[in-house]
């Protein structure tokens, strides 16, 4: 048969993951799962595209040009639709939120309260790909839902810490900008902007790092903002950084001095030192984040240095699930891309490959006798049967340094060598990481790897 | 401000995965990715939207009607290039052998073989949904690449059947029909096909479950197919189900009698004798698989019953790497999705909430007392820092008695009750599985926590 053979690449700003692509990419999704889990989050997940009409509900008919559309190839309708609007019936999903706000509000009174759910999917945005940002990528959300206590922005907040350290990464690397909507408006309102402008005055904080400052300049007086005066007082307001716990009266009036009644903020800071996070957040009330549906508390995760894209983003967004139909319910919650993670963890040297990697529990060797290499397909086979993770050579060698060198090479825990003593039934066993070997009974393997397996996971 | 509020539902043959939806899917993943990697497989991951040509190349024009196509709202000329051909640049992924064939082809020179690789990509196709079917789902992919000897077909099936066994399944529940090309090729051509139908012939074969007896006659006499004869002769071929290892050598001849020389046949089932699996599989020569590009060996795994449809799929496809621009690399694999295993688990009762959910290693219980109150958070806050999962409740209520309700529902393995002795810095630690109780110190949770984690792992 003749083949029609041809090259094909991946789409633009998507990835193909290879195994060592993938088992980095697992690293970071069991971290951020398990961290998850552990502070009672349950998963939950929803379709890969929606209706398109759940974007622009939320976020008006700008988005539309920011989304991969889809519709259906078998259905005429929709090809017509698109023929005659432009627009297709539905789009990839660019965020998880309007996803979870219509689960929450299909199922408002049947849900346990308070709803602390949290996803890893996959989501995808027609932007032009750049460092730390791709068309397809992963992002953790985190959402509290039924709490408005500053107990629950601060737990959310420790959710993200305790993540950002179990992967290795620390105060010193990564800071936490913990804002407050109506900080920010009332410093907003100091610096000259009147009701009907806070909005559009967010916009351009928001924005205000990818713009020039002559641009910044000017948009500002637009809209009679006194940029200048607004960054002094928000400095002046970070000073609540290094607060201690006996400050905080002091400071409380110097916040309400300076933007109102934000006892909240202050309330919030106490939470996050009791649940030990604290050290790794400072206030920071230029942050506003973009989106036009946070109430309350906002804050990002960046790089020390500030060299690179917020690693995650969030707040507290009270309105939201009643706009998706469902009752009022206040909530909190954050988003942590892999792209910008992925950047930051490897600049920090923390992405070696043991770490990433599931190593095997037993690599098993023939020594080239005729009854080895027949004996060794059955036991690999029956080992696996059981439970462990057991891998051999491919390779046409039987040099017996050559496989354990194989062996070592995939991070083996034990190595089963198959030689001469087969006829006894006896195989020599390994300890890759004790460097330790002794002889065996071959039906002992199991219980001796279990042995072995349990010391590894110890030792941890 | 007014809210804007309206319903949205996930589109049609999409899911929405609350908790306990999701705890069964992840529990089948996991299974899937445990056992892929105990039998040395690598996981890989492609994007999930390609180039819509790489579907077409594969399977001709035919398929665009089945898929959801995909395009940028950004970009104008994807929007006239839809309006003007109705259709699309990209298209979500139907499948994930074509994102494997173009993966392997444009890194084989660098690859260690043999590349065996698995993924649990999700799937979408524009089909009517119905039982066992969604536009929506997720497939469990393991190919070895590079091998074209029966070997890697039979570790491909053991891995498949050892999932199933960990999932609960046994060989009298599920079976693995097993099959190949040359085999059905050759009934075929006995049963009065010519050469230049055999394709037609098996894909009639393939749809013919889903088609009417008087269809599948009348299709069949136009190609000069003999359907009675087939299905005489395939039966007679399935008498080697029963074989033993001694009965080969007949059956050897048996086989060379009815369908010609396939030795491979034989050899597979020696092969997957020495994987210990051979007796959940069934030869059925009347198994072909529909898609066009399988060469070799092919296999379904169904239900015993017959009732659903396959729960798997796969075979060996040699010549598909080369198709997508690679080297000539033999390779074989299989397909299992979510959804019909999902019905298949849920009928045979293998999806109890217990065995699916991560039980909380501690549920922290306030008697009620401030103090108890007071340590509660900082406490959960440390356990959870420390790596341990850790819930509470969130109700008004300090009874122990319901809290340890709440506790047992959410399957935690231990209590720990803050009451009286926090004065002396103790706490009560209840072992919730062996129904034990005793009094510690705060600073020993952790410790305890640990034994009584281990101890339930080893019960498992």
């Amino acid at each position: 048969m003749a083949i029609d053979s041809r090259n094909f690449q991946a789409p633009k700003g998507t990835r193909d993951f290879y195994p060592q692509d993938m088992a980095v990419r697992r690293y970071i999704e069991n971290v951020w799962r398990t961290t998850s889990i552990n502070h009672g989050f349950d998963e939950v997940e929803g379709p890969m595209f929606e209706d398109l009409d759940l974007y622009t509900h939320k976020s008006g008919p700008g988005i539309v040009s920011e989304l991969f559309q889809v519709f259906s190839g078998k259905d005429k309708a929709e090809i017509e639709q698109i023929q005659k609007t432009g627009q297709a019936p539905f789009a990839l999903r660019p965020e998880f939120t309007p996803t979870l706000a219509r689960m929450v509000a299909a199922k408002a009174a049947e849900l346990p309260r308070p709803i602390k759910w949290f996803a890893i999917p996959q989501h995808f945005r027609a932007e032009r790909p750049q460092r730390g940002r791709l068309r397809e990528f992963l992002q953790w959300n985190v959402d509290f839902i039924g709490d408005d206590s500053p107990k629950a922005d601060a737990e959310v907040i420790a959710t993200a810490v305790v993540a950002l350290k179990s992967l290795g990464l620390g105060p010193n690397s990564v800071r936490v900008k913990v804002s407050h909507r109506h900080a920010v408006a009332a410093l907003l309102r100091k610096a000259g902007v009147i009701e009907e402008n806070l909005q559009v005055a967010m916009e351009l904080l928001d924005r205000r790092n990818r713009m020039s400052a002559l641009d910044v300049q000017s948009h500002a007086s637009t809209i009679g903002l006194d940029i200048h005066s607004f960054d002094r007082m928000a400095q002046d307001a970070v000073l609540l950084r290094g607060s201690t716990l006996g400050g905080v009266k002091i400071l409380r009036n110097q916040v309400h001095e300076l933007v109102g009644d934000i006892y909240l903020v202050l309330d919030l800071k106490e939470e996050l030192r009791t649940l030990g996070v604290a050290d790794w957040c400072d206030w920071d009330f230029s942050i506003v984040r973009g989106l036009a549906y946070y109430t309350g508390t906002v804050f990002e995760i960046h790089e020390a240095s500030g060299a690179e894209r917020a690693i995650a983003g969030g707040g507290r967004y009270d309105n939201l699930i009643e706009s998706f139909g469902g009752p009022k319910l206040p909530a909190c919650g954050f988003g942590m891309g892999d792209v910008v993670l992925g950047l930051v963890l490897k600049d920090n040297l923390l992405l070696n490959p043991e770490k990433c990697t599931k190593r095997p529990h037993a690599f098993v060797i023939s020594a080239g006798q005729d009854a080895a290499d027949a004996e060794l397909p059955g036991l690999v086979a029956s080992l696996r049967r059981a439970g462990f993770h057991v891998r051999h050579s491919y390779k046409a060698s039987r040099d017996i340094g050559k496989q354990l060198a194989e062996a070592r090479k995939c991070f083996a825990i034990a190595a089963v060598i198959l030689g001469d003593k087969l006829e006894d039934r006896l195989v020599e066993f390994k300890d890759l990481d004790a460097q330790s070997q002794e002889t065996i009974a071959i039906d002992a393997i199991s219980v001796k790897l279990k042995e072995v397996i349990r010391r590894n996971d110890d030792s941890k």
